[in-house]
């Protein structure tokens, strides 16, 4: 289907040149889950179609996935996915209950059910994903780049183990301390099926991807070396031909060792100050961060100062503006829009 | 009622000593939450009792604050209370259902409400702590030290907008990011009746007392500068005559500032090494924590492992051994044995 088209290249684009530390006026700037929850558009698809039709459905995805960048102006897309796709690619059941979250009925509980999963064709079973992808590229023809992601394999993990959203994902945490071996076969059986997708997001149009450690902050530093870090690297490694953002919820901690593990920018929470995450990560690597996604909810005079303080902190180079999480639903598009313009103002 | 009792001193006691940094054989060692939870007795009175039948009846606080102590051998005791008797006593009601955790069916919403509350006669509305307390130090009788404890200013705060525990506490931080000023009004409110709350305690048996900054965790350092840290240290100020522990759970980059304070000692979590936590705090400070909780899941002999680790790297000396977190109910009672075995026998 894509084959005649030719799209415009987004090789020279703000955020792919920040990406590769090239001299830029102005940071890039984007907002992690900006597609989707607090935008009033999606909320009208939101109570049309259920969780996974929005996400399976190609025509649907691009729509929301194009919407922040028609209406509040960022500078790159993320495709409108799911991490959990993948415990779906691997056999495992996941619903999406409106006001409870994630839910996996089926949850490893034995070795021998790590040792039962078959590593999936992805490529063809999140074919969708794929789709939606080039669909989006082919729509955004070119004008800002588009980002596909991922959960790292931890993160994956805890659900698959859990269940379910967790504050401490203990069932998930006493597997992997009572069982390591087996928790090391699935989190590699995990992050070989997250090689594949991602290089197949590549290949259907993703410029940069993202990798997402959203529950790595639940270990200790001794435990992060364990039971996440290996795997986000092994993921690094294996994606040269295309930026790896790592983003490691909790993890200052990890941000020297993340920074050496073959990755081309690291997300920062708003944990981390600017100095100090420049200060673990070294002066050559990408930054991206950290805006507090609660401070959208301060009024807008407060976000304007606060963002641009953000970037004095960081810097305008080797810096991507982006939250230090994901956008909560309850701010106001307004509040979202002043972020975003703050920042492409920034300097001028 | 106490007035013909001589109680058996506790100045001498192990966690004392340590507590004024005097040189000692092995740490002592406590876990934050020990007293109910993952004890069987414990979950006898709760069949029988509601939770805040079993606070507010001074013989029931007893009984439990004093098992872990004869069941596990800690070597200090923690009074059962709730940090959330405090929105009682400013008139708030909160009501504790089986299964979902703290709810506040009246929150905070205005300026206006948080200028109509008054300051209470804390140490009458909540008696009954008090009454726990000498109870408890009765019952004791010299055996280990009695620790008090209360919430954070900031960490109350939570929970008097929020009315309910949250993942991210956004209706509070979008109060306190947009109303500033009356925020800051409220905290204060909540410091000065916690002072008055804390010294009760200590006139009523309390060896030491702790502070609990559950959710300072939420703030970027910035904001934990307004919000959180200036009234943890204005507590901490107001109670020279009383060791006090000021534990700040995900706040390790305030460190350095809480060592500052005008506490005794510092709570870490699991998050932050003890080499990195001792650097921060600098060489004089004692230092409390800092085991996963979900570690005491590991097999009995990995427990034993990583709890002789945890002692050789933070030092014998102006140091506490406890979890970096309150200790998770489905943590077997032989677990919890093995952790405070494995200190007490540490170097022998």
């Amino acid at each position: 289907m894509m084959k005649d088209l030719v799209l415009k290249s987004t090789h020279n684009a703000l955020f792919m040149r920040a990406l590769r530390g090239e001299e830029v006026d102005r940071p890039p700037v984007w907002m992690m889950r900006q597609a989707g929850r607090y935008l009033p558009d999606y909320l009208k698809l939101k109570a049309k179609y259920s969780f996974f039709e929005r996400v399976e459905n190609p025509a649907l995805a691009t729509e929301i996935t194009v919407m922040p960048v028609d209406q509040v102006g960022v500078d790159a897309a993320i495709i409108f996915s799911d991490i959990l796709v993948i415990p779906q690619a691997l056999g495992f059941e996941v619903s999406m209950n409106p006001g409870e979250g994630p839910r996996l009925p089926q949850t490893i509980r034995s070795a021998e059910q790590i040792d039962a999963i078959q590593i999936p064709d992805v490529a063809d079973r999140l074919h969708y994903v794929m789709d939606a992808l080039a669909l989006t590229k082919k729509t955004l023809d070119g004008r800002v780049p588009l980002i596909g992601f991922a959960g790292s394999p931890w993160t994956i993990f805890c659900y698959m183990v859990e269940g379910r959203g967790s504050k401490t994902f203990s069932k998930a945490k006493a597997f992997a301390f009572s069982q390591p071996e087996a928790t090391a076969r699935l989190l590699d059986k995990i992050a070989d099926t997250t090689i594949t997708y991602l290089k197949a997001q590549a290949a259907a149009g993703a410029d940069v991807l993202q990798l997402f450690d959203s529950w790595g902050g639940l270990l200790s530093p001794a435990d992060y070396r364990i039971f996440s870090f290996p795997y986000m690297q092994k993921i690094a490694q294996a994606i040269p031909d295309t930026p790896v953002i790592l983003y490691a919820k909790g993890c200052a901690y990890a941000l020297p060792e993340l920074a050496r593990a073959g990755a081309t920018a690291l997300g920062i929470d708003w944990h981390t100050t600017p100095e100090q995450a420049r200060a673990l990560a070294g002066p050559d690597m990408v930054l991206q961060g950290n805006f507090d996604p609660s401070r959208l909810l301060s009024p807008i005079p407060e976000i304007k100062r606060m963002a641009k303080e953000m970037v004095d902190a960081f810097g305008t180079q080797r810096y991507i503006a982006n939250l230090g999480h994901g956008i909560l639903p309850e701010v106001p598009v307004d509040h979202a829009k002043a972020f975003v313009d703050t920042i492409k103002a920034y300097g001028s």
